[in-house]
């Protein structure tokens, strides 16, 4: 695992239950062609020896491209497969115990569902934190009640780590999420689900740019 | 991780969905109180967050008795607690995969289910072998044809690393497995599944240590 001071701005989420039958690996190649800066590889189905022949795969075209690659939950994988770092959430190895066996520079992802949650992951460890549903978002109902912009931005205010933003962002308000002080969006059916993947990154990296050049408070 | 050269002799998985509603720490306290000389914790229900939390409480009770503790499957977890090693499956990582990524003294465990692939595994790094079912298993029907002795033998005559016997092991025939080269034997349900947790590994314990004493080619 390496990395420093990873772009997170275009954290694009590779997700097999929401891309349409392709590959992760189909994806992430259009992903990547399309602006994205850093890719999570998210996947509840397939066997962890499959896991780790998709991460090992997604390894090598991130490094590539010199792009940022962390793995969802299996921090045995991201070891394995050298990803830069591992996103854990609730009911994954606690933060304090994943931090105490990945290299010093790797880096460590959390998703608070709380402010004060939001301060102890930093202080557990955390390298950067996803926090949503920033909106309401369809394709994952069962998020729970989305944060706002306002809550969202406490938040960001609140850590020193990045913040990405997650949950029913699209090209209509990356430019808010920003603004708001997020380091990037996080997005998985807006760019995974997309009819065309690498448009679809693309059009949303344009927004984040712009906002970003625009003065937005990002990491 | 540590440990050099532990002793196999008795390996006592335990498994939840064996166990009588009983808590892993329950029938690991009595499985030591009768003579476990190793523990494997195999749980494919718990959330990992739990799976940590018990594999933790484990790991000081194992070190407390000075006993080798063996994560099934989660790497991550056995590394993130201590663990003296982990047991892999053929879904899981590759082993060589798990060897890179551990500490040299670390113990991994595989499952081959032929002659070449326990050559393989112990090419790629495995420490020590489970080797099954030796016997047929009425608890586990799907777990394939038994090897039956002399297959199981030669597997043991074929490999320099320690092989556990594992599969419709029970005090009647515990002693022919250690006789026909294994290093020990591994239970689930005969010592966990049973009413009275702590005898059960006693009596079969007992007829090991006699095999053994008897001079069989224990490892």
């Amino acid at each position: 695992l390496g990395f420093s001071a990873p772009d997170l701005s275009l954290y694009v989420i590779t997700d097999s239950e929401v891309s349409r039958g392709r590959s992760h690996i189909e994806v992430v190649e259009k992903a990547l062609a399309g602006g994205a800066t850093c890719i999570q590889l998210r996947d509840k189905k397939s066997s962890v020896r499959e896991l780790f022949l998709i991460a090992r795969d997604l390894r090598d075209i991130t490094r590539e491209n010199n792009v940022t690659f962390i793995v969802n939950d299996r921090l045995d994988i991201a070891l394995a497969v050298g990803a830069d770092g591992v996103h854990l959430g609730e009911d994954d190895l606690p933060l304090y115990a994943a931090r105490y066996i990945m290299p010093e520079e790797a880096f460590l992802g959390a998703s608070p569902d709380t402010l004060q949650q939001a301060i102890d992951a930093e202080r557990a460890g955390a390298s950067y934190l996803g926090v949503g549903p920033v909106f309401y978002t369809s394709t994952k109902p069962d998020a729970g009640m989305p944060l706002g912009l306002n809550n969202f931005s406490k938040i960001c205010r609140s850590v020193s780590i990045p913040v990405v933003g997650i949950g029913g962002i699209d090209e209509s308000n990356a430019a808010e999420v920003i603004n708001a002080g997020a380091a990037g969006v996080a997005v998985i059916s807006g760019v995974v689900g997309a009819e065309d993947v690498k448009e679809a990154a693309r059009r949303l990296k344009s927004k984040i740019e712009l906002a970003r050049g625009e003065g937005g408070v990002s990491g």
